[in-house]
């Protein structure tokens, strides 16, 4: 029998719970404006981003890893003649960063604790494990999930084996998030549900552009929320057909 | 009735089944070398020490936030006159570090595939999500664990959730390393079985001092090749007892 609610429904934290792109994108215009004397923040930006897709075999997601990229940008655009007042500035960019104010998004914190009532929910998300850590107690939300779980990668298989491992059918599993690469097209490709709630912006790197038949196996809508309803109307009309 | 073996053994990895520490020794000696011209090599390992140290609570462990703090010691010790090209080396040592070879030590092989067989064996690791992911993929010998996790700090709490979440009794676990801070002493103030396997050197911040009372609770091998002998004679004796 279809059930009517998931067994599982597993959120995204930055930019879905919190805000998180904003400070990375703070952290580049300071990084241009820092270089301006000497680059164009136009061809900073580019020469920046390129140098952290670059790196992310090496680094992984996060924020030391993409201070380091700056360090590298700027070695790279100045042929090394960045100064040490500008490398210690940027390493204040980077650990300012580290310490970024943590606050639910709005409805966040009255939807977890809703759900939370008759259903288990996970939060799930990738990067530094060091620093979801600190975020996730910084954020004071912990309490709501029954399960926390770091990845380094959210993709098909990150999926299966989560699944896998929580004994849970693809059908009977929810996933709500800001990114179509992360956190919904991998879900919809195992027959999960999902959930796009869309962030101001995107991160370059999660940016992909979804068929029109992937659009109709997943829900939009416009922030936390109007979550409780959709999912009630989507497993309500599951169990009548 | 007491078992004749764990319920589960956990194994460190750093250091315990492959080399790490030599290869941030190693980056140190390169980096003190680096600075020599400018800064006499013990005041740049003390420096870089104090720096680490400090920088734990932003970074966490791991290689990224390690090469950061050897950027900022450079940048201490000379009063910011460091050169680009001597940032470049600096962040060269790192991503030389993030590819560093993983050969599994003497014995680790064979006495994972051994007792594999017949017990349940587990990975337990600290560290940089992103970075021990890369590690266990590249040693060849995730096959041998039914588990694995990566926690960011190995303390008596992470032990207790760790022994909560697999319904596992202290008394029937097992845990197996080379740092008496992370892998021992918790273990054993908890009642569980530890067994520690000294490394030829330990980083200053594992390094603490037993007292007597808990030495009388862990046993020492030489390397990981006196395991199986040690866990026969031990679960053997209690059964008889």
């Amino acid at each position: 029998m279809q059930k009517t609610q998931p067994a599982l429904i597993a959120f995204d934290a930055d930019d879905t719970l919190w805000d998180n792109e904003i400070y990375f994108e703070t952290a580049k215009d300071r990084f241009k404006h820092l270089l301006a004397p000497d680059c164009d923040p136009t061809w900073t930006e580019r020469e920046l981003d390129e140098t952290e897709m670059r790196n992310l075999s090496h680094f992984g997601y996060g924020i030391k890893g993409f201070t380091l990229s700056m360090i590298e940008t700027a070695l790279d655009l100045t042929q090394g003649a960045v100064t040490g007042q500008q490398i210690r500035q940027i390493l204040d960019y980077g650990k300012e960063m580290l310490q970024m104010p943590i606050e639910p998004l709005p409805h966040v914190e009255e939807v977890l604790a809703h759900l939370s009532r008759t259903c288990p929910l996970m939060l799930l998300t990738k990067g530094d494990l060091f620093d979801q850590e600190a975020k996730i107690a910084r954020s004071g939300l912990a309490d709501h999930f029954t399960h926390i779980e770091i990845v380094s990668e959210k993709n098909e298989e990150t999926y299966a084996a989560l699944l896998q491992r929580h004994g849970i059918q693809p059908a009977d599993f929810c996933m709500v998030g800001n990114s179509l690469k992360s956190d919904i097209l991998p879900v919809v490709a195992l027959g999960g549900h999902a959930v796009y709630v869309p962030y101001y912006t995107t991160w370059l790197h999660e940016r992909v552009e979804p068929s029109e038949a992937e659009r109709q196996q997943y829900h939009q809508i416009a922030h936390l929320g109007e979550l409780p309803r959709l999912l009630a109307e989507q497993f309500a009309s599951a169990v009548q057909n």
